[in-house]
């Protein structure tokens, strides 16, 4: 049986603030849904398409006495939120979040957290290509995974309600600690990123004219470049011993393959290329499994 | 006006010599067409799907008394090929391919080919994922561009023959040199393709469970590394030079990033992936420009 939370404030009504608060209150998880941000448009354009019921910039007024309180703000944004409103947060009341990275965010949020608050970590595997609440949608989540990583501040029933929130809008949960959750979205999520930005900028500065001719396996690899700078900064900073642990070793396998065209027969870069081929179809089916 | 071919041998019928004897043929340009090919299964079926008029396994059966000859083989095997047809080869005869890269195939084809028989290397931008005439269609290449490279063995009316026979076919038609094609291509087809199967890869040396967390930005990634090993290494073999070049110098601008992620200000990493969004929306304009 999914939980209900009576009063909830969603700090950051962005495109996964914003669906989860859509989809919560479609299946009735979600009385009152006070929404925080910056800029009065975007909360305004929540408000209108009844995202939220109401809105505050200040993150203090939002949370007394609510029962939940999702941040959904950049990830090096939700410590400095929360310290900002810890003397408001009633004992009992629930915490959780919606970043791509769980140690930074783990490592700063609790820390700051008043007495009796708990909180569990979360991160909704969904698309941040777009952002902004014009984006959100109830089923955003639907057949998608969820990683939940609780930490030191939580209890069990805080983990079960977590867990029960995020499948009630669609999502298969996974559990983890932060570190693995962060090794494993470095190679999945923010090495594609890292080699989107670079490829895009190496041949702006090498062979722009190229960008001509380029066709679908060239749009491919640079799609996610479009994402927003703010996202990716934060990202990449909260997870940088991660991410340049797997720039390292996917730069050891690139080098190997460069090595392999360059100097190995045809049959062996084929059988290079055979391993690959097999390497590709099993992730394949492991990401698509349960979606 | 475009020209028209009474008979036409497509020496390897997969589905670029597929597409292209069916869009030309809807066109009008191609009278009697004979396929070649290593496999009677794909013949047989280009036959039944008419693709084809006739077909034999002997390319210098097949080029007697043609007007033109498509190669359509891996880039490697063309000039086998052409040696092996040359003496059945009419003075006066035209010869193309469609490989992508025209380097190798210039310095190995012309030197085989007989006096008097004319050659305009070509190369039209499309999809290489599936493979086999099963999904040759006429309409493959409309929209697309087409690079002709014009060598040493051609006149201006072969030159003019070719362009009009890819442009008939729906195609915006470039000519270059060859060197610079493949430096072109190097950099936006055969290095999203190194990047795709040098992730997949090591994804599963060093992660592979991490599968299972992959979201889109992965799948965009290694797409491609589902394409046939065999393509692909004749084509990083045939342009090894270009290719190591090429990632040499991707690897500098990574090497950048990577740096920047780890030592840099968050507004100086910031400003460098404002600079690649603002690459990728110019690179993503001049790639749809005319397509």
């Amino acid at each position: 049986m999914p939980p209900r939370f009576e009063r909830v404030a969603v700090i950051g009504v962005g495109l996964i603030g914003g669906s989860l608060a859509l989809a919560a209150r479609t299946a009735g998880l979600f009385g009152h849904v006070v929404g925080v941000g910056r800029s009065l448009t975007n909360l305004e354009e929540a408000l209108r398409r009844q995202v939220i019921d109401s809105y505050t910039l200040d993150p203090q007024a939002a949370v007394a006495n609510v029962d939940l309180v999702v941040l959904s703000v950049p990830v090096r944004a939700m410590a400095p939120v929360v310290a900002q409103c810890r003397n408001a947060l009633a004992p009992g009341a629930l915490v959780t979040d919606v970043g791509s990275v769980k140690r930074y965010v783990l490592d700063t949020v609790e820390p700051v957290l008043p007495a009796g608050v708990r909180f569990v970590g979360a991160h909704p595997i969904a698309g941040t290509e777009t952002s902004g609440v014009a984006g959100a949608t109830a089923d955003l989540f639907r057949g998608r995974r969820c990683v939940i990583t609780p930490g030191t501040r939580c209890d069990t029933e805080a983990v079960l309600q977590v867990r029960a929130l995020w499948e009630a809008v669609g999502m298969e949960v996974v559990e983890m600690s932060p570190d693995r959750h962060d090794s494993a979205l470095a190679w999945v999520s923010h090495l594609p990123h890292v080699l989107a930005f670079a490829a895009t900028r190496a041949l702006e500065r090498h062979l722009p004219e190229a960008a001509g001719l380029a066709g679908p396996s060239f749009a491919s690899l640079t799609r996610v470049a479009a994402s927003s700078a703010e996202t990716w900064v934060d990202i990449f900073v909260a997870n940088r011993s991660a991410i340049a642990r797997t720039v390292e070793d996917f730069l050891a396998t690139l080098e190997e393959l460069r090595h392999t065209i360059c100097q190995a027969t045809p049959e062996e870069l084929r059988a290079w290329l055979e391993e690959s081929r097999g390497a590709h179809q099993r992730q394949l089916r492991a990401s698509k499994e349960k979606s």
